[in-house]
């Protein structure tokens, strides 16, 4: 990069601006380029692609990270990358950062992902984006792996051409960062979660609920995310955001509805 | 049908249980098989692919729909589908449709849809499901188009082998139900939102921000859903939830991160 401008980079989250993982991934890409970071005020996770159109969105600068330029924004994740690119940036950044997150995003969690959906976003804002998750819900995880998977990713998303109308969705297994045998390209594993809601009473004896369950895993690929981290290794997925299944076009044409 | 049971048609939406849409889209499947709805109690448009983890759940019997079983749920459209596949039905319904939503989710807007979200965790879940739109923000848009193609649609679904991880995004033109040609089946559109932010002053002279913008469509193909949508047609995409983009896969293992 040393015969280039320096690089600018646009981080965002979900867990909100005070969780350890964005520190981390900023310690990374600092180095690395010019950042600057636009980050929820509370924690978004859970909140996939929306966007916020019933209500306004406050952005606020947010001194806590010494030399970097800084907000807080009251929206989601993907708020945080339309405000970005559109008024605080004023253009497109070289590259967006998402993360990284407190607990992984393999599989269908992508759709459920903030984290992910602003690396979304990123691509089809024709943005290099990238999305980086930890396999460990901890806010006092330990992310030295995860630093290091970033900074040799980050190195090489500035210097290759970008594969168009994708972003990556990258998740590092739970381990002292010395045990990481490497990092794989994988498919998104087939997995989906069976919810169970709990349910309790209030104090006036009316129902509520809660969401939980278990990721139900019956892919048994090796090419898959879920196997890559479970063999030790980093998890790189191409995520493209055209969702439409050119393979059912033909079958559907069939119906003559 | 005939000599089948009555089939089993969960019903939700994105803009709320007291929206027009919603019990235009009632008055048709009940005609066609059980319904049971569960929906949001308040708009819930733009919130993608959320689900509430950070609060609880409310789901509160709704009466407003004649000799229907119906529920109102707090969470979003996903949240809606869980609630009523693990909580209501302790089932998998035959069909899960979701809508009629007011306003077009063709494009990339399948993203940012609450609609389209819970037809895509249908699928995730095995469902045959169908997001349904009518280009027509109005509250009391005309919707006997949209109930004509949903009619056809749901009938043809119900007698069809479902292909395999997918779901449909129908969307149905603003027109005068005569007036709509047929029915094409299509891809995704490429196109994105140009935003634009509206900077506004508080009472105490803080901005804030509303989201607006542009949508910005330069994918001439003849084969998408806004060409369809825009020559009188109404569009069926299938849409797929695994977003990997297999085509990208060997691209970067020659990165060598």
């Amino acid at each position: 990069m040393d015969n280039k401008k320096e690089p600018l980079i646009l981080i965002t989250n979900d867990d909100g601006v005070f969780a350890k993982g964005i520190r981390s991934l900023i310690d990374v890409a600092r180095k690395l380029g010019k950042v600057v970071v636009i980050a929820p005020d509370k924690p978004q996770s859970g909140m996939g692609h929306a966007i916020t159109i019933n209500n306004l969105l406050r952005l606020y600068p947010y001194h806590q990270f010494e030399g970097i330029e800084a907000y807080t924004c009251s929206g989601t994740p993907v708020d945080c990358v339309k405000l970005g690119i559109y008024d605080v940036l004023h253009q497109k950044p070289d590259l967006l950062l998402s993360g990284i997150n407190h607990g992984e995003n393999t599989s269908t969690n992508v759709l459920y992902s903030g984290t992910m959906s602003a690396a979304v976003e990123g691509a089809i804002e024709g943005i290099p984006s990238i999305g980086f998750s930890l396999a460990d819900f901890d806010p006092d995880a330990d992310f030295a792996g995860a630093q290091m998977i970033a900074e040799r990713l980050i190195k090489t998303a500035l210097e290759k051409d970008w594969p168009k109308n994708i972003c990556l969705n990258v998740n590092v297994p739970k381990m002292p960062r010395e045990f990481i045998k490497g990092i794989k390209v994988c498919r998104a594993a087939r997995a989906f979660w069976e919810d169970r809601f709990e349910k309790r009473k209030d104090q006036f004896d009316r129902p509520y609920y809660w969401l939980t369950g278990e990721f139900v895993y019956q892919d048994l690929g090796e090419d898959t995310d879920l196997h890559a981290l479970k063999s030790g290794y980093a998890s790189i997925v191409p995520v493209q955001y055209d969702m439409t299944a050119y393979n059912s076009i033909s079958e559907l044409n069939t119906w003559k509805v």
